[in-house]
């Protein structure tokens, strides 16, 4: 960030009083720029016991799988984000059937809501940013190409939890381990007393 | 949003090739500069059956009641975000026991999530932004001086859930209804098959 977005002043990095970090901080007209996490909101969608991935067209991670998912849009609800990913990268309608995990990755400053849901009508293919949609067994998903972190942990879970038989919701944080990231459950948020 | 925050260049309303909204581009360096939802985070923290609650000292609201939430760092996980905005706001040290609740407000594009907690040693006291911090007896909240509507309905279900004797998290979203703003459960988001 170079010139604020208000007055096209200058920005510099200065702590704004009764405040506990550096900020943008315009030169000219004193306007606080902060920076925020992002919200991404996205689901498991299921059909006949098989699960839809799409194969990303797009960077990062191009050509690596992925489940429907994508950044909340203003106006909106996480779970109305989370349907509306679906319909544009797979163009697949899916009801949700309730929330899933939710995941933060401070190293990028990222939220992560995903649910389980199921498609409509098994209607689907690629989007715009997809290069192919595909629906995978439990036992075939590639999880040597999965694009994300946050993917590979959600159909981990998922994969597991359905071998159990019971869905549980799960709330923890994607943390840099060794050469890739690990899960760390959120010690300080079960639910329940 | 009037200049490109990276060159200083005139914005213009467009719709980006493939996007589906209309969006702040930058007339000289095609930069697209998109509007993200907020995340907010905090907790009701309690010390002997009591909850703490934080009169605000700033506007919106001021001189109304709050539980401590704020918003979201980039690099903080929501957890962190709830007990750093607690020390900030009442001079308090909490350990956080579960996440409560989890409310959309799509209106503001807020995402709020509160944790239940307790106080670690009792101490607390008003921080910059705080005029006064006190702990209220469940059946001594000042309903008709509360500060926002989410307060109002997590403390509404926190109270409901005591007297029950069993701590239920919940998601769903806070909409305009009438005069003020109702909860409306997530009715596709709840958790479990």
């Amino acid at each position: 960030m170079k010139f604020c977005s208000r007055c096209g002043g200058g920005i510099v990095r200065a702590l704004p009083p009764n405040d506990t970090r550096h900020r943008h901080v315009c030169a000219a007209c004193g306007a606080v720029h902060y920076e925020n996490p992002r919200v991404v909101a996205g689901c498991i969608p299921e059909w006949n016991g098989r699960v839809l991935l799409c194969r990303r067209a797009i960077e990062p991670r191009a050509g690596l799988w992925n489940l429907p998912a994508g950044f909340m849009e203003t106006g909106e609800t996480v779970a109305e984000t989370a349907v509306r990913e679906t319909g544009e990268e797979a163009n697949a309608r899916v009801e949700l059937l309730g929330l899933y995990s939710i995941m933060t990755l401070p190293h990028i400053s990222q939220v992560y809501f995903m649910f389980r849901a199921r498609l409509l009508d098994g209607e689907f293919s690629a989007g715009h940013e997809t290069e192919e949609a595909r629906l995978f067994e439990p036992d075939g998903i590639p999880w040597d190409q999965l694009a994300f972190p946050t993917v590979h942990h959600t159909l981990r879970f998922f994969v597991d939890d359905r071998t159990a038989g019971v869905y549980r919701f799960r709330i923890g944080d994607i943390v840099r381990e060794g050469e890739g990231y690990g899960y760390r459950p959120g010690r300080d948020a079960g639910s329940g007393p």
